[in-house]
């Protein structure tokens, strides 16, 4: 596909006018959406207004003029839509590795004749560096690798929809089942999901994930924590602060967990980090998810056909089977990134050799694949990355 | 002491000029910076510039350029100081709450043969529902009151400097000694007295914090701990996140602590939020804290002083014995705080009959407590309190 027909897909895109919502640096073709969104143009205002006008003017007050106080629950139900879920079933607040941490402790509770815990080596390693953490201070448990592919006598199985480094994606319904028919509960692990396709986890006991990637609620922003309501009643969370309790200005001496999911909110929400995933939001309900995935399987298939055979594939080579991003691997994987980033086309590197591009539907087009392509292979043609400068490592790969 | 006494003491109090620096509504005198502190001015900047940018122009490339990636540790160390602490002992992040179930946990497994924690009922309740879910989680615990008074088997001993309810305020040094001869550690929470009063926390195991109040870090802001360095070899963040991984962009399958306080750094630090507390500190690192406490406790005095017998002092009578806030308690303190908002006085009510007054030393002048003062006495001689809608109930009290 040449250039003029990406220009002629760009102009028929019915998601293009999604771009001019998100500030984009002049230059730059920014493929690190699956790490950190794009800045919404409205998330500006919405910090100023809270910062000034809630914060500034209703001080403490805005706990309840400003909603703050609901606003774990009331974001958590504008962004359920986004991952199948109903009013009512998602908080948002802390982060992923917290929220990994109530889901998994509160199935151990709902399982407690079991003691095995199956994670996957390919899940984002804090999910299982939070599990490994779970099971030390509890003792007795074990974590089992899912490669080992037993779920028989598991209490909880932990896995990621899209895999962060290869970008495979889990058949969720089929993994669910397995699961359940094993006598196991399943924790969803949704960060390089949602945003990128449809996501529906209403047969999954709970879901997590963030909302700093495809969903561009900001560096940092809170996570999400999903817990199917079938469960609702009887999931403990052993975060159990004070906003979780069923009377908080009651300042009751014992714990007692409030109904439903208000249980799951730990303590004070992040309310200016928040802010910023409210803003997001309001781009977000209007987003027809479908075309958003139909755009991802074509963006991320043209940006392969593009690169041909110049470097391996370490993504699945059907679209149907892979997430929203492409990796690719060269074992001077780190400095052919730095000479592409120099040229204006950001992606990011993970050890050992992989290159990793995100696509995110909203803001990128076609032709903005098209320019990427181009430019990666100039990199790799006439060898740019072999220049020092490209060797000096950053803090932050 | 009349209103032109207040004004002359006003126009000579050294700390006169940081009120400048602050923003507060025309017409309020605003008495609950021991919740949610006022917003610095030089902040609504700080939030523009992290957001726009930052994170709008240079994306993902924050995490190295604007020190994101560094900042719970960078940030914890600007604000070590206001607690007696070095460099590379306190990590900025996540809530109060979090950082007592870390504090806990890692004290319940440096003393491992002990099955004691001894907590608080005057404790705010957070920090007793965070034991309480710890405990619940482990078995085998028991969480024993303050009032019981005996340390001789506890693990771990969690006190707050500064009572929420009352402000009376526990001898540190005292209780921390008799916690060591008891064998037990201590983890302190400083909530209600960091940015009101010197605070030293050298003797102590652990210690945690707010920001939001006294330090005006915005509403939900980030909290801090701290670790002795005589602990940091050895102490476990139970929460063992990604961003605590000695090697983290090694992506290794296994945990393995980073050296120092990294450890406790669970995951993704909420950029948008620290960046607000980055801006208090600001401030904070300019204001000599002897000056704070002397005239907090001036400013006490003087309310209770102005108040005389009207109404029963909650608080302890020695200003040297408690925080920067005076509680009242009247039967109706519900309606009688609302009539006093309503006037533009802002304390907070805390159930059954606590009325709490904060004094922020920065932005509070004496003459703004003596007006409070004259306003609460009008309230009560005219029974304005007596107006039906004080009686309706908000939802955050």
């Amino acid at each position: 596909m040449d250039r003029d027909q990406c220009l002629a897909l760009d102009a028929q895109d019915p998601l293009r006018a999604f771009k001019d919502e998100f500030v984009l640096p002049e230059g730059v073709i920014y493929l690190v959406g699956n790490s950190l969104g794009a800045l919404p143009r409205r998330t500006a205002e919405r910090m100023r207004r809270t910062v000034e006008e809630e914060w500034g003017e209703q001080l403490v007050g805005g706990w309840n003029h400003a909603g703050w106080y609901e606003q774990p629950l009331t974001v958590g139900d504008r962004l359920a839509p986004l991952i199948g879920a109903g009013p009512g079933q998602v908080v948002v607040g802390n982060t992923t590795s917290i929220a990994i941490f109530q889901a998994v402790a509160a199935a151990l509770r709902l399982r407690p004749e079991r003691r095995v815990i199956v994670s996957d080596a390919a899940n984002f390693p804090t999910d299982h560096y939070m599990v490994q953490g779970l099971a030390g201070l509890l003792g007795g448990y074990e974590v089992r690798d899912l490669a080992e592919g037993r779920f028989d006598d598991a209490a909880v199985v932990l896995l990621s929809e899209v895999d962060y480094r290869t970008g495979a994606r889990q058949d969720v319904p089929a993994v669910t089942a397995a699961a359940h028919a094993a006598g196991a509960l399943i924790v969803w692990d949704l960060c390089h999901s949602v945003g990128a396709m449809e996501v529906d986890v209403s047969d999954a006991d709970f879901a997590v994930g963030c909302t700093y990637k495809y969903l561009s609620a900001g560096p940092g922003a809170p996570a999400f924590l999903y817990v199917n309501p079938r469960h609702q009643a009887t999931a403990e969370n052993v975060l159990s602060g004070w906003h979780g309790h069923a009377a908080p200005f009651a300042f009751e001496t014992d714990f007692r967990p409030a109904d439903g999911m208000r249980r799951f909110v730990v303590s004070t929400p992040h309310v200016l980090s928040l802010a910023a995933l409210d803003a997001a939001l309001d781009i977000w309900e209007r987003v027809p998810m479908a075309q958003v995935r139909a755009k991802s399987m074509a963006l991320t298939s043209l940006f392969v056909d593009l690169v041909g055979d110049r470097l391996e594939l370490a993504s699945p080579a059907d679209p149907a089977a892979r997430g929203s991003q492409i990796s690719l691997r060269h074992p001077e994987g780190y400095p052919v990134m730095r000479a592409l980033i120099d040229r204006g086309v950001h992606g990011d590197f993970r050890a050992p050799d992989t290159l990793r591009f995100g696509f995110a539907p909203l803001y990128l087009g076609y032709t903005d694949v098209h320019d990427a392509a181009a430019t990666l292979l100039e990199v790799l043609d006439k060898e740019l990355w072999r220049d020092e400068k490209y060797a000096v490592r950053l803090a932050v790969t």
